[in-house]
């Protein structure tokens, strides 16, 4: 996702926040991953916003995309420049009201933003199968690192909700890649969540969004100073890194956006350079973004987190290659959002879950949001959005107060 | 353009062909370019295929896209795998008709298929302006290279038809870069051409061509074996150039042409790899082209020839910033064509110049060809385009043998 909120107003915040962790499993008591392999420990950084309430039942879980963090609302400091990278949804009196809700949003694993993955120190000097030649005991992992899937991402998070002790979330909530957790969440453990927003996702990458994803990795792979992934003690891959974030922002955004925001218009200059320099602002844009990136995140970390996207796929993963049937277990409800101009996810891969959600008899309310900034739009503010949000998080707290849910679950059960 | 020509059977075939070579100017006596620096000698490598008439009348100038060459059609030798590139469209009976026609293609300046570019030799060791530490004398000239313009590949042409002894065209034609060519022939000599095929193309690259076209020559840049452009005697980058190819492939295709073409298919095996190997068919594909593209081309001709496209903009060189001024000295028939599911230069943007041409009163057949391969619709079969070309072919041949060119061009003036 961009980074629009640079220059936005964000309103009413929810204070200072704090990045706590959570902690499970260990070397010796790893978790199993999807793929077969081990992993512990493993360390959740995780935020949280507003007051758990008494009956336990007002809690939205935020899943964040690909290159996100914790720090989805409020400052750390006082003085911080700028707030969580959702602010202007989540907050007093925003569309997921902290007044009401008790927000919760941690680091994916294979994240860099607290989280374990490749760049956290590995207890095991390698993983057990993996080679025994590796760097010293407690080195980064570097591509040591399991593969780790969406469907790993979500069991970490639902080990943080238990230490929350939460029973139930009243709704989890995300947008892309966070949009593919939240789908997860309501099919794999259907019975903890009252409601969910898929926003602009989908149930499986299409051939475009893996091409995409690709040339990222291989740009960052073809950077000698990758080094096969180890590169903590040598020097960042930071050329190969910058240029993926290029491509990433490319996708982001919409022939039509960027025609709106930079079109042909010269950057610092009234005349063609006829040199390599950026003359048009798009690419000073690009190039601006991939150095901004290549400080805040970990060339590793894209891999995986990349790969993970790549490799969801629900209908294969819940419903044996059925769309349809990889939501029978599925019991809450939806609200799914999709952008006119999102072109990496676009409304006709919504419309197919929704559809798949139909024949299921699931409630889902389905909106596509007229809106000409791309797969971003989810991102940035947009009162249709804000106000679909908030009417539909007002209804299933009602609906799951008054113990609908319950009912609801035992009926589709 | 992609290479699906692979697998085609491109039938009757013009048979052998050589490439030629036309030179013109000297270091001493050089061409001054649009970017205001010189270049000479310049050597254009040029193809003919049927024969000129004793009117002269029957010549058609193909120019080649991005990445193209001046080998449009038949075989250098009976047994090579492959012919040209466009050999389903050129070549005796087919849709450019070489029992009819006289068909001209050559590679454009700052190429790397045999017309003077960045990797000719430098025999002003560097041009008299530019730096004096530079290579020795007769050293590639890197990326001392002047940067060239689409007006300056066309003036390069006009001189070898001028040696071709060839007053007027009968038509000029090209898709995607090399019908950018083709709109500034007509503009630019518009008493030296009859008709203009400009297909799949634009008057002006979109910010989002652009912001493409920037991230593959970050991609090269990045590159450490690119180094400043001098690598001819170290070491190409070649991993630099693949990902830069990888990301002109996924513009050349579309979503649903890769969905049709690869969807989620993996590539040799039944089970995700849960490495960074290519576990999905399209990963390999892509990988596949970008090793393929560097054992044939040069990286500092590809940032010179994106460089170019990304400048062209008819309505600023020819029209002072009005698209419908730049067509004010045209006087050929044009056939404007683009392709439903071109993404790179969408139909909008055809449409924009057609109805520039028709203000200016100009004779203009235009088609928007339902197809799902993307901007790569132009070189594959497809029955439509080749009835429309040499059907329109045919039209101005009457027109332009019985002297209707003249007038309109004496009306027109």
């Amino acid at each position: 996702m961009s980074e629009y909120l640079d220059d936005l107003d964000t309103g009413p915040c929810v204070g200072l926040v704090e990045k706590q962790a959570f902690t499970f499993g260990s070397a010796d008591e790893p978790m199993t991953l999807e793929s077969g392999r081990s992993l512990g420990p493993v360390a959740l950084a995780f935020e949280t916003c507003g007051s758990l309430n008494a009956a336990r039942d007002n809690a939205v879980l935020v899943c964040h995309a690909l290159t996100g963090d914790s720090h989805v609302a409020g400052r750390y400091q006082e003085d911080d420049p700028k707030p969580g990278w959702w602010d202007i949804m989540v907050g007093p009196g925003k569309p997921i009201d902290t007044d009401k809700y008790f927000v919760i949003c941690s680091n994916v694993i294979g994240g860099c933003m607290g989280s374990t993955g490749p760049m956290s120190p590995d207890p095991t000097n390698g993983p057990t199968d993996g080679p025994t030649d590796g760097p010293t005991k407690g080195a980064p992992y570097g591509t040591r690192f399991p593969v780790v899937t969406i469907g790993d991402m979500v069991r970490c998070q639902r080990r943080l909700i238990d230490h929350l002790g939460i029973d139930r979330l009243l709704a989890v909530v995300g947008g892309s890649v966070g949009g593919m957790q939240v789908l997860e969440w309501s099919v794999r453990y259907p019975e903890r969540v009252c409601a969910a927003l898929p926003l602009a996702t989908t149930t499986k990458h299409s051939a475009q969004a893996i091409a995409f994803n690709e040339v990222a990795r291989q740009a960052i792979m073809a950077d000698p100073a990758w080094n096969g992934g180890d590169y903590y003690a040598t020097g960042r891959p930071e050329h190969g890194l910058a240029v993926a974030r290029m491509i990433g922002h490319i996708t982001y955004l919409s022939d039509e956006s960027m025609r709106h925001k930079f079109d042909r218009r010269l950057q610092d200059r009234c005349e063609l350079s006829f040199d390599f320099e950026a003359d048009f602002q798009v690419e000073n844009y690009l190039r601006y973004q991939g150095n901004k990136f290549v400080s805040r995140f970990d060339a590793n970390s894209f891999l995986y987190l990349t790969k993970a996207a790549d490799y969801f796929n629900l209908e294969n993963q819940h419903g044996d290659g059925s769309l349809v049937a990889s939501f029978a277990r599925a019991r809450c409800r939806y609200l799914v959002v999709s952008f006119t101009s999102d072109w990496l996810y676009p409304t006709y891969q919504s419309k197919a879950m929704v559809k798949a959600m139909k024949k299921n008899g699931l409630d889902v309310s389905f909106c596509e949001i007229e809106a000409p900034w791309g797969h971003d739009a989810f991102l940035l503010p947009n009162p249709r959005l804000d106000a679909l949000i908030a009417g539909f998080l007002d209804r299933v707290r009602g609906q799951c107060s008054a113990g609908e849910c319950e009912e609801r679950g035992t009926h589709a059960l």
